[in-house]
C-alpha cells in the first residue's frame, strides 16, 4: 500500500484536459495498425466466402444452414445492447450525456476490431495462419467489448477519451486471454458471459477506479446527479438492455434447444428481478418512493446472473429464483454498498457496476457451477447432456460434478484477471499524460465536447425580462447580452 | 346508478399516496407465488428441452425446424413494442414520464409471468398437468400483457402502482378466459388480437376509468399536458409501435404464407393511416397545424384494425382502405369524442385509448368477420382455406359464412369481458386502500418517485444572478440558496 | 443562369405557411389514388398467397424456404433505419424536432406506397399486368424512400409538408427509373445502394436546395443550432442507423454468403469510420474538442461508401480502408465544404448530406467499380463469380473488367438523375403555392405544429419569484401572470 501511495503522489499533477494531439494521434495510429493486421490475418470463413456455393453443394447443405440465419437476429440485438443499451444507460448524468453515448460509441467501435484479432488468434486461427471470420466472430467481438463498456461505467465522467482507448486496448487483450482460459483450457461453459464478461469487466473497472481514486471528487458533486430528462434517456438504455438480454445470453448457444432454453431462462429471470428491485427500492425509501437509479440498473441484474446457466436446465422456477435474489441484492448494493465502497474502500463507482455486474456476475458463476454439477442424464437425456456441456473429444469422460468444478475454476480465473488487470491498467492510467479532467471538472461534457449554447438556460431570463418594468433589472439584462 | 353513486361516496376518503408497506408487500408476495406456481406447473417444451436432440432425430427434423427460428425475430419485435413502445408512448405528459415508462415496465414484468400460467392452464396443459413453454408462449404472454398496458393508458397518472398491479392481475386473468372462449371455444381467428387484445383491453380500461371518475380532476390540469421534449420522447414509443406492428400481427400466424401476408397487410394499413390521420389533424385545426397527440396515437389505428384480418385475404387495397378509414375515425375521436366522453359520460381517458384501441379494435373485429365470411376456395385454394381458417378436427365442416358468424361472436365476447371486467375491477380499485393520488396531485411523478432536483429549473436563475448588479436581487439569491 | 434568376424573381412572394386546405387535400387525393392503383395492380406473390401450401408441395419446399425467413429480420432493421434512424437523426435542431420526426414519418409512409407501385411496374409486373409483392418488395420500397429522406436532409426546416410530399412523389418516380436503368439495363450491382440511393438522393436534395436558395436565411440563424437534449435525441437516430447499416447493405443480397459477407464488410467499414471521424473532429477543433455534428453524421459515411461493394470480395481490410478514408473526408466536408457551398455555390445544406451521402456515395460507386473490375475466378471461384455478379442469361459472357465499366456507368446515371431531377423538382417547388416558411421563420416547428406551452420556459421564473423578497420584482411577477 505504501508503494501505491507513493506512486499516487508521483502521479499527482495539474490536470490538463487538452487532448488536441494525443487523441487524434492514438486514433490514427491504432486504426492504421488495425488495417495492417487485418490485411495480414483476417479473411472470410467458408460461410461468408463466395466458395460457399461450392461448399454447400459438396456438403449437401441449403443456404439456410449458413450460420448467418441462426445467429444474425441475435447479433443485431446484441449490437443494439452494446451501442444503444450501454450508451444510453450512462446518459443519466445531467451534463455527461455526450460523453456517455459518444465515448461508448468510440471505444466499442475500436474494441470490436481489436477483439476480432485477439479472439481470432486464440480461437479461429487456421493452418495458414489466417483468422476466418463469420457472424459468430462478430457476436463474440461485441461480447468482448461489453466487458470494457462495463468497466467504463465505473470511471464514467472521470477519465479522458484517450484513457478510455487505453482501457479498451488492455481490456480486450485481457478478455481474450481470460476467455481462452475459461472456455478452451478449463472447459467451463459461459454462454451469457456471467464470468468472462460481467465478473471480469466489473472487477477490471472497479480496480481501475480504485487506482484512480480522487479524494476531492466532491468538488464535482454539483454535476454528479441526474435531471428529469436525462433519467428518461437512461431508461432507453435500460429497456433495450432488458429486452434484448435473452438474445445476449442465447446468441452463441447451441443451435436448437440451447438457444431456445437460454431465451426462456433469461426472459423469466429478468421479469422476476423487476418486481423485487422495485419492492426493495420502495421499502428502503422513507416515503416509499421509487428511485430511478435502482430501476435503471438493478432491474437488469437477473440477466447477468443467469448468463452462465442460461442454456443449462436451470428450470423456469430456478430462473425466477435467481432473478428474485439478484433484484434484492443489487438494489441493496446501491443503497448500502456503493456509499460504503466510496467511503471506506476508496472505490468510486459512478454507475454502480459493482451492484449491476460484479455481484450478479459472481452469483451467475456460482449458479452455473451448481447447475452444472447437478446435471444428470435423466434430466438432459444422454445425448442432451453431451450436447449441452460439450462432453466431446478430450472432454468426453467428464462427468457433471467435474464440470461443476470447472465452472467454479472459471469464475476464479475471471476474478483474478479482473482484479489483476484492473490494478495494472489503473497504474498505467495514473500516468500524468492522458489528459483526464481535474477534480472539480468531472462529469462535465465541457472538457471534451463543443457544447451548444443552451437555449433553455438563456431564454427564461430573457423571457422574464421581457415582462420587467424594473429599470435596474432591465439594465442588468443589458449587461447580460453583452457577455 | 344509485347504488354506484352510494358506493362512490363510500369510497370517498382523504387520499394518501404512501405505499411504503403495501407496494413492497404485494411485489414480494406475488413474486413468491409466481415462483411456487412455476415450480409446480411450468416446464420446457420439447423444442426447448435438451431431449430435442433425440426428438429431432426421431422426427427427422433439423435444428431449423425448431419453432424458435420461425418466431424469435417477431418475438423480439413484440417485446420492444411492449416495453419501449407502450412505455414511451405514454411519456408525453410533462411530469409523468417516470410513471409512464417505469410502471409500464413493472406491470409488464409481472403480467408476463402470470400470463404464462393463466394461458398455460387454458391452452398448454399436458397429460401430466404441466405447462410446456416455448417461444410461442412468450409471445402470447407479451400479447396478454398488451391488453393491460392499453387499459393503463386510460387511467395514466390517476392510479397508484399497487392499483396497477391489481389491474394487471385481474386483466391477465380475464384476458386468458376471454381468449380461450374466443379462440378455442368459438373458434374465431384473431392473429393480431383486434378483438381479444385491443377491444377487450380498451373497454376494460375505459370502464375502470369510469368507475374511478374524478369530478375534480381539473385541479391537476396544469400537469395534464406535454412539453416539447416529452412529445419527442413519446414519438419513440409511437414509431417503435408503428414499425414493429407487422411483427405483432404476424408473430403467431401460420408459418409460411400466413406470417408473410400478415406482415404485408399490416405494413400497408399503417402507411395509409398516417396520411389520413395527418390530413384530419390539419383540416380540423383552425390554422391548419398538426397536433402531436394525433400523430402519436392515431397513426397506429390501422395496425389495430387490421389485426384480426391480417392473415386473411384482405388484399393489399383492402388493407389500405381499412387504414384510410381508421386514420380518419381515430383522429376525429380525439377531436370530438374524448372531450364528449369526459364531459357527458364521465369517462376520463388520459391517452385516448378509445380512439386508438377501442374503435379500431371493433372495426378490426368487423373487418375480420366480413373477410372471413367472404372467403372462398377460388381465392384461397382448397388447402389454403383449410390452412388459413384451421378447418380441421371438429371444425372440418365449417364453411366461411359460418366462420364469419364465429368472428362476430368473438367480438361480442371481447366487448362483454371488457365492460364487465372493467366495472368489476373498477369497483375493487375504488376501495380506499390502494394509495391513489388526490385530485390535485394526478399526473405527477412526485407522488411515487424520488425526483432529481431539476437543474433546468434552478440554474437559469443562478446564471441570471451571476450577471446581476442589483443588490436586492443578490440578496434574494442568497435567500434561495438557503432553501 | 439568367433565366434561373428571373424565374427566381418570379417566385419571390410573401410567404404564407397556411396549408389548411392544400395539405389535407393532397393527403386525401393521393391516398385515394393509392387505393385505386393498388386495387388495379397489387397482389400477393406466391410466397404470401394461401396457395403457398400447394406451391411448396409442388416444388418440394419447406416453409423455411419462404423468402420471408431469409429477409424479414433485415427488413425490420431497415424499417427502423427509415423511421427512427432518419427521423431522429434530424431532430438535432432546437425547435424542429416535431418537423424532423413527424414529416419524416409522413413522407416515408406515403413514399413506400408509391414506391411499391413504381418499382413494381418496372420490376415485378407479371403476364396478367399485376404486381406480385412479398417481403423483398417491402424492403425495396423502404430503400426507395430512403433516397427521399436523404434529400429531405438538405432542405430540413425550409420547406412545407406539402412541398415534402411533392419532393417525395417525384423522388420516388425518378428513383424507380434510375434504379431500373442501373440495375436492369446497365446490369450494375448495387446491394447497399451507394449509387442508386445515396448518390441519387443526395444530389437530388442538394439541387432542390440550390433551386430554393434563400439569401436571407440568416434571419433564422437563432434557430439553426442544437440544444443539449436535441443532440442526445439525434444520437438515437445516428446509432440506429449505424447499428442496422449491416442489415441495410445485406437486406437484398444473395441468400447465403452474399448476405453474410455484406454484413461483415459493413460492420468493419463503420467501425473504422468512427475512429477517423472523431480524430479529425478533435484535430481541427482549436481546443481538441469533439463536435456532435460530426459524430452524428460522419460516423455513418463508411456504411454509405461500402454499399455497392458490400457483397463483393472487398476483403475485411479493404472495408476498413474505405471506412478510414470516408471518416476523414466526410468530417472535413463538414468543416470546410459545407460553409464553402453555402457561401459560394448557394447551396444551403441543413444536415450536411453532401458530406454524409453525396461524397461517400460517389466513393462507394468508385470502390464498387474497382472491386468488380478486379474480380477473378481464383478469388471468387467459378460458381461464386457467376453467383455474385449474376453473370447469367444475357449477361453470361460478361467479364469482371466489363462489369467494372457497368458499375462506373451506373454511377454516372445516378449522378445525372440526381442533378437533373433535383433541378426540375426544385423549379416546381419554387412556385408560390406550397406554403413554405418565410426566411425568418425557418427551422421553426411553430409554423406547422401546435406546440405545447413550454413549462421549462415559464416555471423557473415562477420558482424564482417564490423566493423573492423584493417588492418591485414581486410586482413584475404579478404583471407576468396577467399576460
Amino acid at each position: 500500500m505504501g508503494c501505491i501511495q507513493s506512486f499516487r503522489q508521483l502521479c499527482d499533477y495539474p490536470k490538463n484536459t487538452n487532448v488536441h494531439i494525443s487523441f487524434p494521434a492514438v486514433c490514427f495510429v491504432w486504426q492504421t495498425a488495425m488495417i495492417i493486421l487485418f490485411g495480414i490475418f483476417i479473411r472470410y470463413n467458408e460461410e461468408s466466402d463466395p466458395h460457399w456455393v461450392e461448399y454447400k453443394k459438396a456438403k449437401n447443405l441449403s443456404d439456410l444452414d449458413n450460420d448467418f440465419y441462426f445467429r444474425y437476429p441475435s447479433f443485431q440485438d446484441v449490437h443494439v445492447m452494446i451501442f444503444i443499451g450501454f450508451g444510453f444507460l450512462m446518459t443519466f448524468l445531467k451534463r455527461y450525456s455526450f460523453g456517455a453515448v459518444g465515448f461508448n460509441f468510440l471505444i466499442a467501435a475500436f474494441g470490436i476490431q481489436w477483439a476480432l484479432l485477439m479472439q481470432g488468434w486464440f480461437h479461429s486461427l487456421d493452418a495458414e495462419g489466417k483468422i476466418r471470420i463469420g457472424v459468430e466472430n462478430l457476436i463474440n467481438a461485441d461480447f468482448c467489448v461489453a466487458s470494457c463498456l462495463i468497466a467504463y461505467g465505473a470511471v464514467l465522467g472521470k477519465v479522458s477519451n484517450v484513457q478510455l482507448l487505453v482501457l479498451t486496448l488492455f481490456g480486450v487483450t485481457l478478455f481474450a486471454v481470460d476467455e481462452y482460459i475459461i472456455v478452451s483450457v478449463i472447459h467451463a461453459r459461459d454462454a451469457g458471459g456471467s464470468m468472462s464478461i460481467h465478473t471480469f469487466g466489473a472487477y477490471y473497472g472497479l480496480c481501475i477506479s480504485w487506482m484512480l481514486y480522487r479524494p476531492n471528487l466532491n468538488q464535482s458533486s454539483r454535476l454528479q446527479g441526474s435531471v428529469y430528462h436525462s433519467d428518461v434517456f437512461a431508461m432507453i438504455g435500460t429497456l433495450f438492455l432488458w429486452m434484448f438480454w435473452p438474445s445476449f445470453n442465447s446468441a452463441i448457444s447451441d443451435h436448437g434447444d440451447g438457444q431456445h432454453r437460454a431465451v426462456i431462462n433469461t426472459y423469466l429471470a429478468l421479469a422476476s428481478t423487476v418486481l423485487t428491485c422495485m419492492a426493495i427500492s420502495s421499502l428502503f425509501n422513507k416515503h416509499g418512493k421509487l428511485d430511478m437509479v435502482h430501476i435503471q440498473n438493478s432491474t437488469l441484474a437477473g440477466g447477468v446472473a443467469v448468463g452462465t446457466a442460461a442454456e443449462f436446465m436451470l428450470m423456469p422456477y430456478g430462473a425466477l429464483i435467481v432473478g428474485f435474489c439478484c433484484g434484492i441484492i443489487s438494489t441493496l448494493g446501491y443503497i448500502y454498498l456503493t456509499p460504503f465502497m466510496e467511503k471506506h474502500l476508496k472505490i468510486q463507482d459512478t454507475c454502480g457496476i459493482h451492484n449491476l455486474h460484479a455481484m450478479p456476475g459472481v452469483i451467475g458463476g456460482i449458479v452455473g457451477a451448481i447447475t452444472a454439477a447437478s446435471a444428470s442424464k435423466s434430466v438432459y437425456g444422454e445425448e442432451g447432456l453431451i450436447n449441452t456441456f460439450d462432453f466431446e473429444g478430450k472432454f468426453k469422460d467428464v462427468v457433471p460434478t467435474q464440470q461443476g468444478g470447472y465452472q467454479a475454476a472459471g469464475l476464479c480465473v475471471a476474478l483474478c484477471f479482473g482484479v489483476g488487470g484492473g490494478i495494472l491498467v489503473g497504474c498505467i492510467l495514473r500516468l500524468p499524460i492522458w489528459g483526464d479532467p481535474a477534480d472539480d471538472n468531472c462529469f462535465n461534457d465541457e472538457a471534451y465536447w463543443e457544447l451548444p449554447e443552451d437555449e433553455e438556460v438563456v431564454s427564461p431570463v430573457l423571457h422574464y425580462n421581457n415582462h420587467m418594468q424594473n429599470k435596474d433589472v432591465a439594465e442588468s439584462h443589458f449587461t447580460m447580452e453583452q457577455t
